[in-house]
């Protein structure tokens, strides 16, 4: 097996020993197991603990050797100074790859790098693929349904990779999907990378059909040429987007504390990552509001945007915020305007952005979209204030109607309005190959995850975003990722 | 009655008159009576509509002269050539404020502008106080329940003003604040500002005892000088939070034919906030998290940050953000080292930010805030990972206890240790008056919403960031502001 081969084993995995399960709750011995079974894992588990007969209703092993089958993974939760010795009887017995959770090295300073050291070794001659040690396990929702992770977090599958230096910012990242019903393929906590290392992951997701884009969070880079290799790679075939942490000096101290990186300038990273088409975020939240636009809409041939908005502030302050992310808000054509002219009233602005006037319906509003979709001057659409007739139908529902409003027939079609339109928006993008983003103060809290148009946007990783900045700050990565493509990809 | 009274009456008016109440569903006149009396208004309400007798219950009237009682402020809601005919009227019977709601004035250029000066004649010679015209209405819950604008939004009573020139804005704040249960005083979309101005609103909230702190969104100041000698005695009082439109080319272009604004430079301008104490923001989310920390936080003496992290990666990208916002994270003093020497395991990072390493429990975790709160090299903190323990306690909860497990035990110690904690913190806010602000990617979506502990903090009006950018530019706003009043207020 090379490299690639033992990866596609640590995502995909029959069986799993468990080397520390502990039956004490509280302990990341009892956490993982637990993780591992109310993810629903389809494989074989192996718990092993020499002290127990049965944990959490598995059968429990005194040792490796007492294990019946044939173990595809050992995740390894023991003190430090007996890992290297695990790390070899899982060589013995012919177990392809491990995960070391136990924490206790290279973080610790000269003693403990030795330590790790010794382990790395061990995985080194028994040729076994090592992630850790110091790490918060892996995720692999399809097709074993595998979460075995120091979080219970439990995406459903899809097509987002997570590869992460940091195993709290893993677990974000997977909980910000879980919460939110996008899917993931695959998510790995990469520790200490005594011997597998995030350029490994990335080479790995550049063929892995479960993933479309990838999600990285890196402190430090240990292989500066096969780093850029890879992700200049995975960028021509998809995004990748990435977190860099220790920008600022504070940052890099705390960084050197957290995983022993030493991160060289951000400028110069910065300069890497523009070369190499990769789209740098700030924050898990930035993160995730980029990932699921890469995952639905396409992107554009440009940078020219129509904001076609349901009141004029939000339009006036969405263009100052497309504009000051280098998105060109363009003026519309005389045959577009004139489209337009025929179904909006005489008073309408005649420009972009496209401000429907408070009251009009929203039949006018969906028409605008496709005339923006059809027209040759924009690349992009940002529609402002979907959700906006919700609360007018809630408190219209409220009514007692002893004079015959046609309040429930008012309800009905207002809610099936919403949900018309949300399809109609899904068949445009489709359609025209023109990303539509949605910004929304009315969608958020609770009311977010109750609104049944909202949700069918979400099924098909469509979200509408709470701020016009971030919509903005979004819609600008699409657009410098396809200049990006257009610059080093061949004509076709 | 001076301007200030009148506008005490529209704030707290015992009586209303709707001209142009409609029965029909989706005319405002409908809007504007339905949303008044489902906000509660404890008020007379007098619908006026010469074809009706009664609407959703009260009794209409056919004209103005009909109403029994005095009014105290009138919405009209009819066709703009008969707007002016109206105001002389209420003139006539001595009301003393008008809203007028009515668009298809200066927005539409030369002939509307006209319209407009007849409107704002008839007003000015009758003595009256005029809002608008195309406006959205007014909001004051406290003491009236008064709601009676174009979006039926209905935030609690509480301590923050609004002040928009766009309706809709108006909306999205007021949607943003009810949804997420933080109390506003007043709101008032001011529309054209034929009469009444944001200057006007600026100075009666100097005074408001219901207000504590003012959003405005403004597109133009027709009075420079006005504007700022208004923002600095406000801000000598209490914090503006203000989002201009229109900072960009295109907004610029697009704030013309919204409000027809005429923007001046945005750099003139953002120098004048400067000087006038004025926190400047982007968008709405931006004016809410910042709005929400102005309400419960002090001010921070300096700009000295300690942060505490759950977790290593966390820590580095909320250094990074605060760094990129201007805040010092400050070295620890050896004393404060030693004290937090006491409190965590031997190999934690001593060092800023704190790094709570994975597994260690939320005794030592809240022990470090405090540490941080006694010391003095430390202005202001920021935590990270609040909630992550929930759904560690979640999927505990879902053992079949047949083993002894003491699950019930645990899941409860969690839930409990999660609310003391909040308590605690809260607190500490107020013993050592230094910022606490937390940042979480644990605390998103509907889980937020169902954390008892998260919505103890709320009714605080202390939120949980879901990014440590937002984070750190909400405190870096709370430092400017106490910069501001260090640089500008007599010393005490």
């Amino acid at each position: 097996m090379d490299v690639n081969e033992k990866i596609d084993t640590l995502f995909n995995p029959k069986s799993i020993a468990i080397i520390g399960a502990s039956k004490t709750i509280g302990k990341w011995g009892f956490a993982f197991l637990l993780h591992l079974i109310k993810g629903g894992y389809k494989g074989e588990i192996y718990p092993v603990n020499p002290t127990v007969d049965e944990l959490l209703g598995i059968k429990t092993y005194k040792s490796l050797r007492e294990i019946p089958g044939p173990v595809d993974v050992a995740f390894v939760l023991i003190q430090p100074e007996q890992v290297s010795r695990a790390i070899a009887e899982c060589g013995e017995i012919g177990i392809p790859a491990c995960v070391v959770i136990t924490a206790g090295f290279k973080e610790l300073g000269p003693e403990g790098m030795k330590l790790e050291k010794t382990v790395a070794n061990a995985a080194r001659s028994a040729g076994i693929a090592m992630v850790g040690p110091n790490c918060a396990g892996i995720s692999s929702p399809h097709p074993m349904s595998l979460y075995c992770m120091m979080q219970p977090n439990f995406p459903p599958p899809g097509n987002i990779a997570i590869v992460s230096q940091s195993g709290n910012l893993a677990g974000s990242i997977q909980h910000m999907c879980w919460k939110q019903d996008i899917g993931i393929s695959r998510c790995v906590s990469v520790g200490n990378q005594a011997l597998l290392k995030t350029e490994d992951f990335l080479e790995y997701f550049i063929t892995d059909k479960q993933t479309h884009l990838v999600l990285a969070y890196i402190e430090s880079v240990s292989d500066g040429k096969r780093f850029m290799e890879m992700s200049r790679k995975l960028t021509q075939e998809k995004p990748l987007i990435l977190i860099k942490g220790g920008k600022s000096e504070v940052g890099v101290r705390a960084a050197k504390s957290h995983t022993g990186a030493i991160a060289g300038s951000d400028a110069a990273f910065d300069a890497i990552t523009k070369q190499c088409g990769i789209i740098r975020v700030d924050d898990v939240e930035d993160m995730f509001d980029t990932a699921v636009a890469f995952l639905s809409q396409p992107v554009p041939k440009g940078n020219r945007v129509g904001i076609v908005a349901n009141g004029g502030g939000w339009g006036v302050i969405t263009a100052d915020a497309c504009s000051n992310s280098g998105l060109n808000v363009a003026p519309l054509s005389e045959k577009t305007l004139q489209a337009l002219d025929n179904r909006l009233p005489p008073w309408w602005n005649r420009q972009n952005p496209v401000d429907m006037v408070a009251g009009m319906s929203r039949g006018a509003f969906f028409k605008a979209v496709e005339i923006l979709c059809k027209c040759d001057e924009i690349d992009s659409i940002i529609t402002l204030g979907f959700g906006y007739g919700k609360p007018f139908a809630d408190v219209i529902a409220s009514i007692t109607d002893g004079e015959n409003l046609n309040v429930t027939e008012y309800v009905k079609g207002a809610i099936d309005s919403d949900k018309r339109g949300m399809h109609f928006l899904l068949d445009m993008i489709k359609r025209y190959k023109k990303p539509i983003l949605l910004s929304s103060e009315y969608i958020i809290g609770a009311d977010r995850d109750k609104n049944e148009a909202v949700l069918d946007l979400r099924k098909k990783n469509v979200l509408i975003y709470p701020s016009s900045r971030r919509t903005a700050r979004v819609l600008a990565r699409l657009v410098r990722y396809g200049q990006y493509l257009q610059r080093t990809l061949p004509l076709s």
